[in-house]
């Protein structure tokens, strides 16, 4: 059974989504559209809807098009009260809270929700982020990671400090048991915590921890802790190649490969035909403010591309090996110029959705071909969808998508339990496991 | 006209509350207990249900009695779903959030809630806290003022970053003006914070600023900042004194007494009779468990007072002149003693519904007799109203106390407007101001 969530950022992950004449632009600040999509994502079965966060007005200009809007986890609270099954996962960066805000909103999400709080952990990555909470710059990433496995320790040991069996709420004299209440007393190279949360233990236990870098130190946080990956890969080569590491290395952790689902992310373009498909995807391109894209692609490439005409192919770019700036992005793009042949709108048109994620175009039939692909092949035990426009491509997705998958046997027809554990199938920690680690 | 909140806490502001067999102590961590309680406070028409907020388990040992369980700016987001006209207020301290954090949240709230939210900022009184984010103690009480007179600054800065001009969504080409939303960067001497926030101008402008401080530096913040003043007044000559020098302190920075509403905490016990009044109060009290109320008075007194007999009256206390212990707590237990004379339960009573708060029991004629006079004679400009139980007292209050001030034409038949600012009767800042600030 492949696990699906939805991603839900502003007008849809496509960079020019907004302009589309359809769009929600004006609607953006607005909760009961996020509940809309939420509701249809449930009304789909997902498992649940996904955050990004961000803590400053982002990279890009604010001409180009909106970045963050309404903060993630008030935002989860509300979304929690519009729905009743889906799980509902936000990002919360260990760079700029302290472990007890974290543990105490998740916690509080956890029971406001009933169980269905997932956590994605990241360490933040603009130096803006940190400008805005009293740093000069970001930590740097070996320091961020040390931080972040900190983090988790110390936010979980606080889920665990108040056992549910501590409460006693007996009216004849006793609220609860000090003498199960612990403070964890942590002291380590990032936090001094005392504890204990003043939450009682949330319904999940813990909430389900997501997980989203790719670079070593992500790789290694992932294999100890995460019981979820989201996934950058670009095709399904890398994705093999990525499951198949993390697989590795949670085994050597002692942890079951099988209870941490990896989930790519995923933009998909839906058509009755094949056809139809590439029409919404080239139209959509069509949207994309080229010149700013260019400024943008002349950034990631170290080089001048203000007068490439969009039409014709994409130069021949060289090597990675021979690339100096950042490589992550510069190998995808790489590696997308080498593989698809694009020309260089149908470029910044890839780059514009989801920045290098998986691209599926075609029918429901053909994409869930691909799905089933990419399942079978070993490159993802689902994904974390990142429809190019919200919301008329998540509504393809439920209505048309998701019952090929179902109809195929592999996509739930009906939510087995009432948390986000269950839907991931991932056990509630035990006591025992909750007071080892106390 | 009066101003009313509702202050919710647990099941209810008298310590033995849970004990009741009627009351939700099961239904702590249930957001549909909250959601209620915010209904039934709209049901009234009152201007604002109110959180407390506290960072850890707390001064009482959790055996006797809940304290702290679902975390408050995620239970608003709820509560903002559940209502559509109330204000909603939280606690939010200054002395564990960064300013960015705090500004991000309360913005976004406003967002969810169309236009509904008031902080209420504190500064924390607990060195429990402190450890729970890092520090070994609070820091002192004059830098904890200073601090948060900063934080208010640069959360207000912060808000007014991107005002409403800026975005202009238009598709043709661009979503917002970047010339129009500007950095703060503030450097002050406690926070360094670049800007601009990463959410749009809430619907308020700014959310509206409480404050609750009573000391001299919590009064000199409150006359230069707070839009609405929680007070401590355990009687009528307390409140006219304190609302006087607060009035008098707002004039003097140059701003209108009449649009900063004095609202001193009140306990209700309400019934059919005088004596249905008293007789629910004086079950409430029996319930009490007083070996612990008695070592708590004993810290407050600074003598062992274990072995009091409960239904003698309350022994002669020194003045507070000659007592070495903090002194606000002892000068209003010395003062409840001196003007009411009450028994060692009914003071145990007094202090563990609201802890030295005004109290009112009566019929709805009589409480509303009182508050009348409260209102006229300059001791309040409404109530922070602290039901000792929940959720009947506030059933009892919206049912016939509300009606009687009604009647009187003390209080609003109808909501005006949609925004806490409406309520309150408190403008939205102008954009002159808005940027003045900036």
């Amino acid at each position: 059974m492949a696990h699906l969530n939805l991603f839900i950022h502003g007008c849809g992950h496509h960079g020019a989504a907004w302009r589309a004449p359809g769009s929600a632009v004006e609607r953006l600040g607005d909760i009961s559209y996020y509940e809309q999509l939420a509701r249809t994502a449930e009304r789909g079965l997902l498992d649940a809807v996904f955050f990004a966060d961000g803590h400053s007005i982002g990279g890009t200009s604010v001409a180009d098009g909106p970045n963050w809007y309404l903060e993630p986890l008030t935002t989860l609270a509300a979304l929690a009260r519009a729905t009743t099954r889906i799980g509902l996962v936000s990002t919360v960066s260990s760079s700029f809270y302290t472990p007890y805000h974290a543990a105490r909103m998740l916690a509080s999400l956890d029971h406001i929700s009933g169980g269905r709080i997932g956590w994605n952990v990241v360490t933040s990555m603009f130096d803006d982020e940190a400008r805005n909470h009293g740093l000069d710059a970001l930590p740097p990433h070996t320091e961020r990671y040390a931080r972040a496995a900190e983090f988790i320790d110390v936010v979980t040991a606080l889920w665990d400090s108040w056992p549910l069996e501590a409460i006693e709420q007996d009216r004849a004299g006793i609220y609860a048991h000090p003498d199960r209440i612990h403070e964890i007393d942590h002291r380590g190279a990032h936090f001094v915590v005392q504890g204990a949360l003043n939450v009682p233990r949330p319904p999940q236990g813990r909430p389900v921890l997501f997980q989203a870098g790719a670079s070593e130190p992500g790789r290694t946080l992932a294999a100890g802790r995460a019981e979820a990956v989201y996934a950058v890969a670009h095709d399904l080569r890398a994705a093999v190649s990525f499951r198949s590491d993390i697989r590795t290395r949670v085994a050597a952790q002692g942890r079951d490969p099988d209870r941490v689902a990896v989930m790519p992310g995923l933009v998909c373009y839906l058509g009755g035909t094949i056809a139809e498909a590439r029409a919404k995807q080239t139209a959509l391109d069509e949207l994309l403010l080229t010149e700013s894209s260019l400024r943008r692609l002349s950034v990631f490439l170290g080089r001048d591309c203000s007068d490439w005409d969009l039409d014709a192919p994409v130069p021949p770019l060289p090597p990675p090996s021979e690339f100096t700036g950042p490589q992550g992005r510069y190998a995808t793009i790489h590696r997308i110029v080498e593989t698809e042949q694009p020309n260089v709108r149908q470029l910044l048109g890839r780059l514009a959705a989801g920045g290098g994620h998986a691209t599926m175009t075609g029918t429901p039939e053909t994409v869930a071909d691909a799905i089933e692909h990419w399942l079978d092949a070993g490159g993802a035990d689902g994904f974390n969808l990142m429809p190019p426009t919200l919301p008329d491509t998540i509504n393809d997705i439920v209505d048309h998508l998701v019952p090929e998958l179902q109809r195929r046997g592999r996509f739930r027809t009906s939510y087995d339990g009432h948390t986000l554990r269950s839907h991931l199938g991932i056990p509630t920690p035990s006591a025992e496991e909750a007071s080892a680690s106390g």
